[in-house]
């Protein structure tokens, strides 16, 4: 890569700029600048930290105190905070389209394409919720509060908004307003979070069955919008509201992914705010999917993935007649596929092992947030895991439910481990491939004074590129059948994972349809256990699939 | 400091030591050991997480269904996990007093002597406790499980043997056998935080004091262990039983921080495992406590403790009664301190602004843990406040009471972002003084070769120490007072955080004897979100005294 003080004469890019970011800076300016960034981290962690407390206190009074905070008042907070957050990402996009050295990097790792589809998709399924939900709630106008129609317009706005931005700007490494900039992407993170929360709140409670105090056999679900609506006598103008309502709360699990992915994106923003990229350190590696030559991966995923749905729509349909044969059907499928998961997911652990593949070195901080959310969010299914083994073992009742439900819960433990020690493996492994190594993209704006250079420079890089390659070439057929095995558990366990998304995502609850939890923790409890450690174990297995993504291609 | 290749021939060591750990390791050696390193935390962290979520298991169940776990049987668990702790701690001291080369380095940060010397305060007044439960369930030998007087005696041989360790190997950077070591240290970590979670939920369920359902204004209170005992007919075999439980029950507090101090030692010795110290980046400052010429600081905190604690007095004998005056009194206290200790620390904010003292650049895991610490554990008292705001103006009661009680909310919000802010700074600015520029200590066996090398190279050194110590004199007149002043102020936030730490800790619980926060949120809410809040809220002032101390000693 090119030096940056060849480059850029100081002069030449306006009287504003003191000293270009692209030059090495001196040790004290080095230090001003950590000061610097060290305060405003803080400053924006400030922000986001009293924003969520603020919230969670809300939605916690919207839910047991609906008198006291009523779900108007809330989506009227949220509605200033997105529109705040909508103007924010506004302001920055025209900030940074005229000054042409606000951004002079481009970090390759941060969103790559397959997140920012993954952001599209979600964010194409949140609308249209968004739009049902509108055409619900304009049944109601004429006895309900506006902000009920407001809400969705106003978040629909923002999906449209932040998706374009975070398509564009992903990788984005700021150098100008470095703090300002901070603070805006944790106000946008913040935002992020807050919806999330309030949905995973609102589809909790949906999900949601208590057993009847009076009769035990019955079961009655708790819907809090519904409440609302069933108090007053405000009934529906137009026919076509029961169906809206049950359409939406089917996109509900779109509209959390979505909302976790735009906060990882958002944080990994965040860091790279006056990021220095160190030229020679990065590559970006061209990886295409090729599923040429892996068989038995992706067959056996998908006859699990076809059979788990199958009985999951067995299991919904039959769960409602309250009979245990649903539940241990759903148990032993599950137990199946976990059992085979943790198989494979060993035997990828032994090739790895066996594989001479050099770790990456270099610092990454959007690689560090995924391991970081991969083992945080894993905790959610330990949780419930060790409370339901904990249950059955004191409780005693080793029939033959809580017997599949004991060794389900065992063996996703098991599971769990294996497959977060195979997915960090994977990723701090070397790719396999090491041609096209292009370096990190930088601002054309910025670079237009040295084309011969980096020409030359250029040319001679491709020899380098071409040796390296021929290299490669018989290590990369040495290693072929490892590849190979790899790639295959790869399709194998991201498939099972999508199975182990959607049934809990789409209202799979055996913790509340199996009476053991309620009966040996007390009610409160076991809904609270398993509404908090539900959408993080919810979140594991869509994220996992992305890292298991990741890993596929690299290997 | 004196280089490592000069000082070691490889063969003098013995045969077993392939390459020396103080030679710079060749870059793919680096790489292995980065390997074997990033393996070891992953293993070490599943070990840990696997204990706490089946520990936090089993102590839901002995609440909420002590027939299903009962105490006993957590007791037996704990017993077991400790005796295996014990036994590894004497194993690694054993091991390490016989290899010479186990530990080349010292960590001159981690452990320093104000916190070996609160593990020792604590753990003495832990053992006390341990004593008196002994005492105690020796009089209900008769007719209850033997376990309840294994416990106390296991955890008191467990307290001696720890302390022990932890004064004589808290700097220790082990480089031998890394992998068991992390697996052991976590397995410490582990086992402190396993007794910190028992003893703050026992603590928590002695302190909480439900509104009875029938009669709002008659309040009881909910003991486990004394509930286990009025169940049967189980009666103390001597006199002085009464006496013991209320005395072991001041002392819980006490074993609460013994257990957080410990956790945090091992925390940075498990981080310190392998580490190879830059030996020309580390310097050891010798800071001693001066109280002249500070007098305002001191004195204003001295009034405001014995204030603070009359008041605390005061109200805990009279809050039984169900007055509002003594609640109101201890609200306004409450206010009072906070807004000073606001207003004192914008003062200190304002001269760290002012001042140029450089930021310190090293690394260092024990400093990164105290501001993470910090961090975390204001988290507890974001919730609660955050929560009693929301109730307060949502419920719309704004008689003087909750006014006074929605104020001290506020201000203790803005407090705790102001002081984490100043401690934060202070924590990250080079010490004033720096003379005495020792470096980290080295192991004596391993470095008899080089007397004479070390001799040459130490007076050399001390001549350079000369000039810089020439040089910082007048920089160190000139910030005179802006020294003081900040030393005024930290003595005062000392003293301040140790009242509010006084008052919870010992059993003021303001959340519960205001019916406003059951009124709002449900009963079980409110004393979820108090009793997860409080713990940390505890924990956060006792370790700001400590980091309040060490801001004392480098400003």
């Amino acid at each position: 890569m090119t030096n940056a003080s060849e480059v850029m004469p100081a002069g030449e890019l306006g009287e504003k700029v003191h000293r270009s970011p692209r030059l090495a800076p001196s040790p004290s300016e080095a230090t001003i600048r950590e000061q610097g960034s060290k305060r405003g981290c803080l400053l924006s962690g400030i922000i986001c930290t009293n924003i969520l407390f603020l919230v969670s206190a809300l939605v916690s009074s919207t839910v047991f105190n609906p008198k006291g905070v009523s779900s108007i008042h809330l989506q009227g907070f949220q509605s200033a905070l997105i529109l705040l957050t909508t103007a924010w990402i506004v302001y920055y996009m025209g900030y940074v389209a005229n000054e042409d050295r606000a951004v002079l990097y481009k970090d390759a790792h941060a969103g790559p394409v397959w997140l920012r589809g993954g952001l599209v998709l979600f964010g194409g399924c949140s609308l249209i919720m968004d739009v049902f939900k509108i055409a619900n709630y304009v049944g109601y106008m004429h006895c309900e509060s506006p902000m009920m129609v407001v809400f969705p317009a106003v978040q629909a706005l923002f999906i449209l908004v932040q998706t374009y931005f975070l398509w564009f700007h992903a990788k984005d490494c700021v150098q100008l307003q470095r703090n300002v900039t901070r603070c805006g992407f944790m106000l946008c993170l913040s935002t992020n979070l807050v919806v999330w929360m309030t949905t995973v709140t609102e589809e909790s409670l949906h999900q949601t069955v208590y057993p009847d105090e009076r009769n035990k056999t019955e079961m009655h679900s708790v819907v809090a919008s519904e409440a609302d609506h069933s108090n007053g006598s405000c009934k529906c103008s137009h026919t076509a509201c029961g169906i809206f309502k049950q359409a939406y709360y089917y996109l509900y699990p779109f509209n959390i992914e979505y909302s976790l992915f735009a906060a990882t994106m958002m944080y990994v923003m965040w860091k790279n705010v006056g990021r220095l990229m160190d030229d020679h350190a990065h590559h970006q590696h061209t990886h295409r999917l090729h599923l040429k030559g892996i068989l038995a991966g992706p067959v056996g995923g998908i006859i699990m993935l076809v059979t788990g749905i199958a009985t999951f729509v067995y299991y919904d349909v039959k769960v409602s007649e309250n009979s245990d044969e649903a539940l241990m059907l759903h148990y032993m499928i599950n137990t199946v596929v976990v059992s085979l998961m943790s198989l494979t997911t060993l035997a990828g652990c032994v090739i790895y092992w066996l594989d001479e593949r050099n770790h990456v070195l270099e610092k990454n901080p959007s690689r560090s947030l995924d391991v970081g959310l991969l083992l945080g969010a894993s905790l959610g299914s330990f949780l419930i895991c060790y409370f339901t083994v904990v249950a059955v073992i004191a409780s005693g009742k080793t029939e033959t439910l809580n017997a599949l439900n004991l060794a389900c819960s065992l063996v996703t433990i098991l599971q769990l481990i294996l497959q977060n020690v195979f997915i960090i493996e994977g990723l701090n492994r070397e790719p396999f491939k090491e041609t096209h190594a292009s370096p990190i993209f930088s601002n054309p704006h910025a670079l237009h004074a040295n084309q011969e250079v980096h020409q030359r420079q250029s040319t001679r890089r491709s020899t380098v590129v071409i040796i390296t390659a021929g290299m490669h070439m018989p290590v990369a057929l040495g290693l072929c059948w490892k590849r190979r095995v790899l790639k295959e558990i790869c399709v194998f366990l991201l498939l099972c994972n999508i199975l182990l998304w959607i049934m809990p995502a789409f209202g799979a609850r055996p913790q509340f349809n199996n009476p053991l939890g309620f009966d040996f923790y007390s009610v409160t409890t076991w809904a609270a256990v398993v509404n908090i450690g539900l959408p993080f174990s919810i979140f594991y297995r869509m994220h996992a699939v992305a890292s298991l993504f990741e890993v596929y291609l690299t290997s």
